[in-house]
């Protein structure tokens, strides 16, 4: 049923124009930045993009082209890494960077509405007199938006989960430009069909997210984090499985391994051994984290993890966490020029030092320069490939590995991606892994798109 | 475009019979225990009952059913409360409960795989010497599949989450008798839609759930159980909400109003006081647990709660927690010969001290006999109507208290179900509650199962 897409036309445009008035761009410097994220994937600009104030503004957007069968990209921070926001058949790029407000906090019931547009850092910032925050923490400084459309997670989901597990409730318009509301704000429900859930992680291709009503934790009244070092990766993931099964409830649990560190170090101008390295962070009440430090130290001795260095005060934990944020940036930066390529399996806990160790041997046989960091709490790595991206057999090189990666995390039970998301860069693999269900998939999108205008070419083909 | 669906005839049955063999029956013994769950809701007699012994057997049966557009109705233990496994329109029921295979447990991986007939006993059971356990307690003696398809939860949701939180993976028989499975093992993933959230709590009507994954937990290494009881409901749900937010990770947190634990004190010979009272439990280590209720005695005594009476021992806490357990049975007996009619509303937690009293009011003015106990952990409670289901006029005044009820949880951002589901007895209160949000669940139903066959009747009117 490929349904073709229609042409952005100056009668679009001047539908678009009584909607947004001047918040509207069709400059070709405008149109790039907005068809690029932050991966290897090549850039596919959209044919106008317009900037949306509100959830009324977004309905009237999309009625316009849902008219006119025009596809809609949503945009957020353009911080993703599967080539989501990429116009494949032109269309118009939704820009929520302005729908940047903070709706409500309920310090109460520990949650806060927000537009598509604020930023993780953002909603920090004004949660800051409550006592409570939101962890999720990608890394990147992405929007909320966006980190729900592509059930992102990061270092610190060992603990308090993915996007999945936060979301309370979603305002969404969808293909016709109908806003529906999610759900309540009951913590609990067991009203209907999900379709919070659905929408987590739809990647814009059933409707545009627009506002997003999220759990939030009181800030602990202790951190302690800790960095150690251990003889193998096998050593530092029995570690990690270890600790996850004594029910010690660590916040964060990041694995290093040895290029990394050493790239760490470089970057960052730090002396850390170069081997590999867990990264841990403790939240509780003072007794509680000195327990399950007490706890996770005894474990990693007894694998050989040596040197526990602590970090308690704010400036210590900052400068070490930050050394782990920049790992991505530390390894782009071993070759000048080149461009990050993060892959994203995971798999069940049992299995990961076998996948690492796997895919280690697999990295020293090829030509590739590449990193390994994980937040292994979750049985989720990323390889960082640095790759010339003029270098063709070097791409296709990436791209090989990446499928014996791949390959090899499915024969796991694991999955292509654990918070990454499929874009149109990891849609044959969402075949390999779903088979079957991924025609309940392709059906749904049918029935609430039929017109195969919501950032359409991602997920699954039509 | 309502479908008729069709009835059952010979040829369905000679088609039954050739993927059952003897297990099925007509007999009308069995047809009538299938047809009534544990609720006050009119019994709906499937035609035919078939009992399932694998996931091929299960497909086969939707098969049979398909080809001749007749209705197909999943059965687990028949605890559900709001009609679920009435067969409105006739049609075959699908008894589960031969499917009680434990699959597999993955210890390192703590997780678990079994059959939609298991039930959470058997797996507790089942798991008693691994150090893990399954937490979600319904207080019925459900089956897992039957957990899943209504999204249950219960009394340690506060700590652990719901079945949405805790299903990792299923296997589905589709509307047109195709087999999928939702998902990986991995702990996260974000590929694609999250079919597996929208089978959760989907009550039969896009597909037969015939496995499930879930998710273990450490059993605690301390666990100690304490009741207290309070001057008004009001202090008791202060003493929650400040609990929760002092970030203690109290793994029950229970109230029961004075006519519950009177209701309780007479059923199970106690002599607890007769006054809101809270029922707790903390998990953890040793110190976190007397850390834990060190700080919600604080609390609750700052809030006028008095002699906090601990139970340590497994024994004690049993005793506790069996009265606990037998709320329902307990106001049920307290008029012979009626009939217990839950409620199930769940509000934010900021407004629960407001909906109880208000609440309280209202059953003050009615005739009604009834009690309240409540998950409140959670925001979630429930008032026991005790019902005489021969006198019609005490139907009817139950169902205005419990429209006025719903009506004042909907206006404070709450749901009309924390956890029973919606079945055939809520589907006028979802659609006040969601709105033009059913529109897209009705389409959903419709695009997976397009002749209306998977448990018609529940949840959305196609």
């Amino acid at each position: 049923m490929a349904v073709e897409p229609a042409p952005v036309n100056d009668d679009l445009i001047e539908a678009l124009r009584a909607v947004v008035g001047p918040r509207l761009s069709t400059s070709a410097a405008v149109r790039e930045q907005h068809g690029r994220d932050e991966s290897y994937h090549t850039p596919h600009p959209p044919d106008v993009v317009v900037f949306a104030e509100s959830t009324g503004e977004v309905a009237g957007i999309v009625k316009a082209c849902a008219r006119r069968r025009v596809p809609v990209i949503p945009f957020g921070a353009g911080t993703s890494l599967e080539g989501h926001v990429a116009a494949l058949h032109g269309g118009v790029c939704i820009d929520l960077g302005g729908m940047d407000r903070v709706v409500a906090v309920n310090p109460e019931d520990m949650d806060a509405t927000v537009q598509a547009g604020v930023t993780r850092a953002q909603l920090n910032t004004h949660l800051r007199d409550t006592g409570l925050f939101f962890p999720i923490d990608p890394g990147a400084e992405a929007s909320i938006g966006g980190m729900t459309a592509t059930r992102a997670s990061g270092t610190n989901a060992v603990r308090y989960g993915t996007m999945r597990e936060n979301v309370l409730a979603l305002i969404v318009v969808l293909a016709d430009g109908r806003v529906i509301r999610t759900s309540r704000r009951a913590r609990k429900s067991a009203a209907g069909y999900d379709l919070t859930r659905l929408f987590v992680g739809s990647e814009g291709t059933l409707g545009v997210i627009t506002e997003i009503t999220l759990r939030l934790y009181g800030i602990p009244e202790a951190v302690s984090a800790a960095v150690c070092a251990f003889p193998t990766v096998a050593d530092a993931v029995d570690t990690v499985i270890l600790t996850i099964q004594s029910g010690v409830p660590v916040a964060r649990i990041e694995l290093l391994d040895s290029r990394q560190m050493a790239a760490v170090n470089g970057y960052s101008k730090l002396d850390y051994a170069v081997a590999p390295t867990l990264f841990f962070e403790f939240h509780g009440t003072e007794r509680a984290v000195a327990e399950q430090a007490e706890t996770v130290q005894a474990i990693a001795a007894g694998l050989g993890g040596e040197n526990f260095a602590w970090a308690t005060r704010p400036e210590e934990r900052d400068k070490l966490w930050k050394a782990r944020h920049d790992a991505y940036y530390a390894s782009v930066a071993l070759r000048p020029g080149c461009r990050g390529w993060a892959t994203d399996v995971c798999v069940p806990i049992s299995r990961l030092a076998e996948c690492i160790t796997e895919t280690t041997a697999d990295l020293e046989k090829s030509p590739l320069t590449a990193t390994i960091v994980g937040h292994v709490g979750d049985g989720n790595f990323h390889v960082v490939l640095v790759i010339d991206p003029d270098d063709t057999e070097e791409i296709a090189e990436a791209e090989r590995f990446n499928g014996r990666l791949v390959m090899r995390a499915l024969a796991m039970d694991g999955t292509c991606t654990g918070e990454h998301g499929i874009g149109h860069g990891k849609m044959d693999f969402l075949v390999a892994e779903h088979g079957e269900a991924v025609g309940v998939m392709r059906t749904i999108k049918r029935a609430l798109d039929p017109d195969n205008i919501m950032n359409p070419g991602k997920i699954v083909r039509v």
